[in-house]
């Protein structure tokens, strides 16, 4: 096996051979000299020992933080970071890197002392020890984040992390099929994601186990830190469940290393099997000792807590250091892991010589490819979206007209990744000629050319999905059906949005009040700073039959308060468009697009550009009595009570108001123009929980109690919404308003 | 086998005589008389078809509806409420009948039509005939609604149910083991759940089968209507494990149906199976084709329409009915139905004679049984709980004062069952003496008397379980390791809430943050008026280094916005004793208690009686130029601020605000006179996502981003929340709006 281009040298299965001498070398001991052997496990030993101290003091410092299931993966560590995985340190954001998720990412210190070690320049010796510190530009916060140099995602709340390896995997599929060539693997990384107990019983991780096992993510391994202990005890508390069988009937294969602690060599050999794996995605379950060496190894206690400078004294006794120092990493420590930012480097210039040797071959390609690796999108995305005068002047549902305004342009650039929670007929996502992002046989990749860097013909990525309604797709497909997992969906999505800023920009689709099951992988999306574009329809009690469980009341408020997410409900088919484009262009923020099941008629005066400032107003009235701030599917409601209210001589003026986010980054004085708060009462109109809107309006038309089941305009005639109710609700509480003081500087619920 | 009492006969598995008969009947035929084989098939092939095209009209009435999965599922209805399900049409609420959980909720029509065939008063013709209507008073919701007769809990979205029905089937064990003698099964009911294709993917469901395999309830059974089938199309599209070896790996024993659109018999057979199980729960997959016999029969399309006038007149023609006309039920299916409602009374009386006996036999027990059927408290819960003065007055965190408060009440009420997604050493809800809630080996039980109502001696429920840690536990426990299953552990709460009113009061807990991952389950006990208390801790930046994923900014604002629930942020121990008698007493309505990870100072001025109130006046000053709203682990710093403004002579008041929403139901008088917003500003202090406090405020001291990983105190300083910095911000505010009058109208973060 020999690579022109100077690369590490990769064979057949992407196995490193710097993998397959450990392995090779320890398995095959005729073969060389028993010495090296020898020297090579001591090294190993003394790599482990000080590793665990390392921990076992990182916490001690500060007397807190997660020492256990980081010195108990210690092996797993050095097989991973030293003869496994593709990363350059001196090059972090290298393209092509493999890709590792801490999803158990309490165990920070894991991930954080080998960035250290393998030689990430952020990563310090000073920056490592500020774990559990007060220093406030640290890089060791108590779980890994995304802004840092070698973290890939940000984890912490258990099982998110799967999800996101789960779209990250798709990601490369998706990347490979789209790009690379018989002679050019320019995407050919894997992606391993740690686990530990607890994320195995999350929903969310189930479902994206599920889901990778049914696409035959092969390029993905799961290692599951097998210590069986969770905060409360032994994990046989509470999950006595044949993990390995459950696994392999998700489609998954599974190795088991049983010494997980020591057994580096072991590892190496599983981590690269599971890198060559043709068919599916790879469960290793290691067997691991928490908290090994310490007096509180094996036991729950060492989880949380730091073991106390008496234990860790003793830890250093018996690995014989020399307990009055700490942080002590020794010259042969520092030396195993010395050539990898070398190697790294090899990788890096290895690849881009590929890419540029791709590019020369295949220019379009090419040009389109390095698009994508930088992020962008095609120039002219915006001209594809039709113009207010090009849309449809009947009554349309928002959520059609998300299509109308969409489907060109996720037709058209190839980093929108579309995907929907099972709600393909209700969400209106599919454009034209979509294909489906399923699984192709790995194995009849391989039969046409050995390897999947070395693929022959063109027909390689032909769907081979048969499935029983007779669509299918092929890993270079867009469109996701995520199943009913809204969960999975948006950490996936996480995912996919995490493999290189903007090279993808994936949407999700389903029923906003599914969001809700959805919310805690919207809100990593958010926190990341990842552009993850939401299409949530059925958004309000016109929605109807089905009832109270699918009419949002109050999750609005936990969107509109929720930092770096843009929660927009347009009003017609302009504003839908003006949503999109305020979407596509939050490059560092999310957003949920969210409109309505029912028809709504086009506003003659809605902007897309008013859109993007939050709030504008929409009718003026000079000497106006009232403003009534109208909001997505309750905007025409607002129209129409103004037109009531001037039949009774009352003057009033119109804002719609979509975003609250957008409109507070507005000046203060465009504020005060749109609201005129200050002069003349304000009133809403949106079937939502008021709270919030005080800051807006005076007064409220809403809904504070669950919703009812009802065809949607019974729905919002038993809730007051008619317009003729609505009208006389604003006209009596101007009355009121007029003779109590006070009432006027209260808000009213009508 | 015999029973005195008269009751419908129940063999050692608690297989009825009617479940019985039929199977036997029809696999011996040998035995009996072909020709009542014979007549009973036609009956069924009747009442399938009368069935079938019933649920076709009530769709096809108002245009909408979902009527395929009804349709498929017709065989496994007639089973169940024919032949296995124990209840009583005319007492729905006999507290032994059998739970029926239909988490498949948008079939809701399979189960209102044979709540109308089995005779429930309530489901009248007319009433069925309501589905999708615009009657405001209709018993026939998009989905099933707990508030409706023959209804056990309120189902939508999917994979909710699954984990109510393993509360249920907890509730069962839990009783059992608690109230069960040798002679005396006062409990014994099953738990019966009916799924579709979705809710075997969706997260809370893999969580809840995960623990109900551990728990080994072989009271409950999973029935799969296996029609592969959801929105988008086949479910192939998206999940291809080997569903049967995934729950046979968390436990479950499988059976397979494979004719389920007709095979009354064997499914008779199996859900009899299923009830006699002794060791674990029993998922029985069956095989059915959706909207069978319409022209869209095993097409997604069958799922969420009606078919069509034509579609539907094809069906009656192919059936052998009048096309012409609608809703028809014969004579002879009425019939085949009609000894149901009297059955259902046997099973009364004979369990209410039961129950008599048992009272005479066994007073004490008896009387606490009785007190746990009525959903009462013992009385004296509240004199369990110290006083102000017995509480410690040092500093304390909530989360220990939570515990302090209200674990002797956990300890002496068996209404309590409390759990924890595996942060037991974090949320101190474990009470002296607490037992755990863990399997006991059925087959034990049956070894010593020969089924579970008829077990001898009284070490029958002994634990069995030999965990690593050591601890262990039976089902008469009352305390849950759900393990790190957040969704799952709110839905199976709602659950055991749902067994009967306030028999069960369940408990959750965890950190707050982490109620995102479990909030649609919060979110339907809020919903259904159950009683769930969630006891949620390191609620605010000052929870520390875990950071911004283990921050809330912006959760309070959903709780505090969703309809009937109670989100309470208590200051110190005496208004956490508050929270805890409001959460105890709010019969209907579910709570969150939202506590401090670290330690707070006792308040001289708080008043547990000002909890109920949602907010009170901690410190009054007449003539005061400002008042300060603190709120839980910050209402120390709103009295801080105080004593610092004093110091610039400024006065200041001081307001506690655990609960918006026992605010808002106070008086007009006593808001006003609480908040004096109208007379001066008033500025509130609280690290979260400020919106919704423009209500009571002008002016606040918050959080707009996501957090930051720093110790506790360093966050707080980092965010702003030092005394002297906020003094500052409030001194500087109110200077700033005697300059600005508009600027006293508007909100201000400060």
């Amino acid at each position: 096996m020999h690579f022109a281009d100077g690369a590490p040298q990769v064979n057949g299965t992407g196995q490193t051979e710097y993998g397959k001498s450990v392995v090779e070398g320890l398995k095959k001991e005729e073969q060389i000299e028993k010495a090296s052997v020898q020297k090579l496990s001591e090294e190993h030993d003394l790599v482990l020992k000080t590793f665990r101290l390392l921990i076992a003091d990182l916490c001690q410092q500060f007397k807190g933080g997660h020492p256990g299931g980081a010195i108990g993966m210690a092996a797993i560590g050095v097989a991973l970071w030293k003869y496994v995985m593709h990363y350059a340190p001196h090059t972090p954001t290298y393209f092509n890197r493999d890709r590792f998720v801490l999803s158990n990412g309490h165990t920070c210190l894991f991930q954080y002392s080998f960035l250290h070690l393998t030689g990430y320049k952020a990563m310090t010796f000073d920056q490592l020890k500020s774990y559990h510190s007060d220093r406030v530009d640290a890089l060791c916060p108590g779980h890994p984040e995304i802004e840092h140099e070698g973290i890939e995602v940000t984890t912490g709340p258990l099982g998110q992390g799967v999800a996101n390896a789960v779209g990250l995997a798709m990601a490369t599929k998706n990347l490979q099929a789209t790009y690379n060539k018989p002679d050019f693997d320019v995407v050919s990384n894997h992606t391993w994601c740690q686990i530990g107990d607890a994320c195995l019983m999350e929903g969310v991780a189930l479902e994206a186990i599920s889901l990778a096992g049914h696409y035959k993510l092969n390029n993905l391994t799961i290692i599951y830190d097998n210590n069986q202990i969770t905060c409360d005890g032994s994990v046989d508390l509470t999950n006595t469940e044949d993990t390995n069988a459950k696994m392999r009937a998700c489609g998954w294969d599974v190795i088991d290393i049983e010494d997980g602690c020591f057994d580096i060599e072991g590892l190496v050999e599983a981590l690269n099997k599971a890198r060559a794996s043709t068919e599916k995605p790879t469960f290793v379950n290691v067997r691991t000792v928490i908290g090994l060496g310490s007096a509180v190894a094996g036991n729950a206690v060492a989880h949380g807590a730091a073991f106390g400078d008496a234990d860790v004294a003793n830890m250093k006794k018996m690995y014989g250091f020399d307990a009055s120092q700490r942080f002590t990493i020794g010259e042969e420590v520092r030396k195993f892991f010395e050539d990898l930012p070398a190697r790294g480097e090899e990788f890096v210039q290895s690849w881009e010589k590929k890419v540029r040797a791709y590019e020369e071959k295949y220019p379009d390609l090419g040009a389109d490819f390095r698009r994508r690796v930088e992020g962008r999108l095609p120039e002219n995305w915006k001209e594809l979206m039709p113009t207010k005068d090009a849309l449809p002047a009947k009554a349309t549902a928002t959520r059609a007209s998300s299509g109308l305004v969409f489907n060109p342009i996720a037709q058209a650039c190839n980093n929108f990744m579309v995907g929907t929670a099972d709600l393909s007929p209700s969400v209106n996502m599919i454009w034209k000629g979509k294909v489906d992002f399923q699984h192709v046989s790995q194995s009849r990749l391989h039969s046409q050319g050995g390897k999947e860097s070395g693929v022959k013909g063109t027909d390689m990525y032909k769907p081979d999905l048969k499935t029983t309604c007779g669509i299918t797709g092929d890993y270079s497909g867009r469109y996701i059906h995520y199943g009913v997992r809204e969960h999975a969906m948006a950490a996936i999505s996480n995912g996919l949005a995490a493999f290189a800023p903007n090279t993808f920009v994936p949407i999700t689709s389903s029923f906003f009040m599914f969001y809700l099951y959805a919310a805690p992988a919207v809100r990593m999306g958010a926190l990341q700073h990842l552009q993850v574009i939401h299409a949530a329809t059925h958004d309000s009690i016109g929605m109807g039959e089905d009832g109270p469980t699918h009419q949002p009341i109050e999750l609005a408020n936990l969107y509109r308060a929720m930092p770096n997410l843009l929660y927009i409900r347009p009003g017609d088919s302009e504003e839908t468009a003006g949503a999109w484009i305020t979407a596509i262009e939050a490059k560092h923020t999310s957003t949920i697009i969210s409109t309505s099941r029912h028809t709504l008629p086009q506003q003659p005066q809605t902007r897309r550009d008013g859109v993007a400032k939050g709030a504008y107003v929409l009718e003026e009235a000079e000497d106006a009595d009232v403003t009534l701030i109208g909001v997505g599917a309750e905007l025409c409601f607002a129209v129409d009570v103004a037109k009531e209210l001037k039949a009774k001589n009352i003057k009033a003026r119109v804002i719609s108001f979509p975003c609250w986010r957008l409109f507070e980054a507005q000046s203060l004085e465009y504020k005060r123009d749109t609201l005129r708060k200050h002069r003349i009462p304000a009133v809403v109109i949106e079937p939502y929980a008021p709270n919030g809107w005080e800051r807006y309006a005076n007064a409220a038309i809403c809904v504070k109690r669950f919703g009812h089941s009802l065809p949607g305009k019974a729905a919002y005639k038993f809730f007051g919404f008619e317009v003729g109710t609505m009208t006389t609700k604003v006209s009596e509480y101007l009355e009121k308003i007029k003779a109590d003081d006070i009432l006027r500087q209260e808000f009213v619920e009508l």
